[in-house]
């Protein structure tokens, strides 16, 4: 338990808390999780994060627990950051809660929450101005439209796609689905412009749908575009005017390049944070 | 963590820990798993277990604590079970170990070794005589032929099935994968007998490969029986002569029931577990 020096959490409430090992998170990865900035103490679109974290908990037939519960962990984790004028990450994970050896859950389950504070991510300048460099993942995700969307704890696919690279100039990794379809990054959502269109893969069969990705997909009329979902190939991404990447916490990036392609730098990443008022927390 | 009181559990070796919160199991699923029988205290099939362990973290990138190691907390969790002459069940659960936030593994990880004990499952004395009932899942298990196999702590496929009934008298729910293919049960690897030909669906695109499937596969000369892997539909499944499933705590039960279709008790689940020496256990 060496890691921690940096990191609090609270679990249900408390702090000096563990997880026990019949904890269904932990035996199956039963339960949801959501990233988020808190700026200054308030998490950044806590409306968008808490109705996702409810939507994806029902999918899986679990309660999420309360708001007033979650903001309140919150309020006590990052109080020091208001103080401070800081930007940290707060990090939720709901689980199934304890149950018996077996994948049927006690007839009567309790919701585990742990909320977890981490340091803003250390992002170089140069992502900003510039942009970032992609890789292309050789894992691909499987189809699975029963979780397709739902930010849940099954994420071996991203692990294994993010164990593909250590060189730190590469930011972040495509990641295909088994139908040769592009789908996200391994922390991020895609979005390829051609012309006046911007269009981010359809996430019906896997991925994660992510909330800056829908917040993106509301912009059409103020940016004067047309935002979409579409199939969306590698072959076609590559011939793409321009690729956007996108997080909760980052906000968003143009790539620069990608395999053998380049983009220069183009200013709608920009415009995109600015709007999305991502550049106000940096 | 109230429903501890019949379970005892080592972690990395020791009693009254924990699981961090930081552990990559339960934040991504990212480690394995096995449940074995443990007759008299000692391991059922060990050399099989440990061996399909090794294979599975190798797998996803982890390195798997020795035999020794693991066998040291078998032999201290279940001494009580030498002593009292009974036969209980063992999980072991590897994970990759702790982590910052993010899907990047950091550069050294030290795997987390969980060792737990459960009570054998109390099975009616009819699913050996007579046989068991299966239910048709609704869930389908996506193709993901990385992770096709392995034993890993990604299992909210089959909690999603397993939560399709309640009912008693179904014993488990058969699963298809998005290709209309069988693939096994929720907790059980299913073969299919056509006349001399025993069959089981290829696992090269989802589902667990369990021991039993393992040995059972390896029965083809001393049972006089074609074995092997193959295809399978549900209809063709449905025009079986004959429908076992398997798994390493109640060995092979013959199904009896499975939609509209019935069938007659036969001998082959018997003479299975019998061959296999699960018989001994009970």
């Amino acid at each position: 338990m060496a890691v921690m020096s940096n990191q609090l959490f609270l679990i249900n409430g408390e702090m000096h808390q563990h997880i026990s090992p019949l904890d269904r998170g932990f035996s199956y990865g039963d339960g949801v999780f959501r990233t988020m900035r808190v700026h200054h103490g308030l998490p950044s679109n806590w409306h968008l994060h808490y109705q996702k974290l409810v939507a994806d908990c029902a999918s899986i037939g679990i309660v999420c627990p309360s708001a007033d519960l979650l903001m309140n962990d919150i309020h006590r984790l990052f109080l020091d950051d208001v103080v401070e004028q800081q930007t940290s990450v707060a990090k939720i994970i709901i689980t199934r809660g304890e149950g018996e050896r077996g994948y049927a859950p006690p007839a009567i389950t309790t919701p585990l929450r742990v909320v977890l504070k981490f340091p803003l991510p250390n992002y170089a300048e140069k992502n900003y101005t510039s942009g970032v460099e992609l890789t292309l993942c050789k894992t691909r995700l499987g189809i699975q439209p029963q979780l397709a969307g739902i930010k849940h704890l099954n994420r071996l696919e991203n692990v294994l796609a993010r164990m593909e690279w250590r060189d730190d100039h590469i930011f972040d990794g495509l990641v295909l689905d088994t139908n040769d379809q592009v789908i996200e990054g391994t922390m991020s959502n895609v979005f390829a412009r051609f012309g006046n269109e911007l269009v981010t893969p359809f996430l019906n069969g896997c991925g994660v749908a992510g909330i800056t990705r829908l917040q993106i997909l509301a912009l059409s009329k103020p940016l004067n575009l047309t935002i979409k979902e579409s199939n969306l190939t590698l072959d076609a991404l590559l011939n793409a005017d321009e690729v956007l990447i996108c997080n909760s916490l980052y906000g968003v990036f143009q790539v620069t390049k990608l395999l053998e392609k380049t983009w220069v730098t183009q200013p709608l990443a920009a415009l995109l944070r600015k709007t999305l008022k991502y550049d106000e927390a940096f």
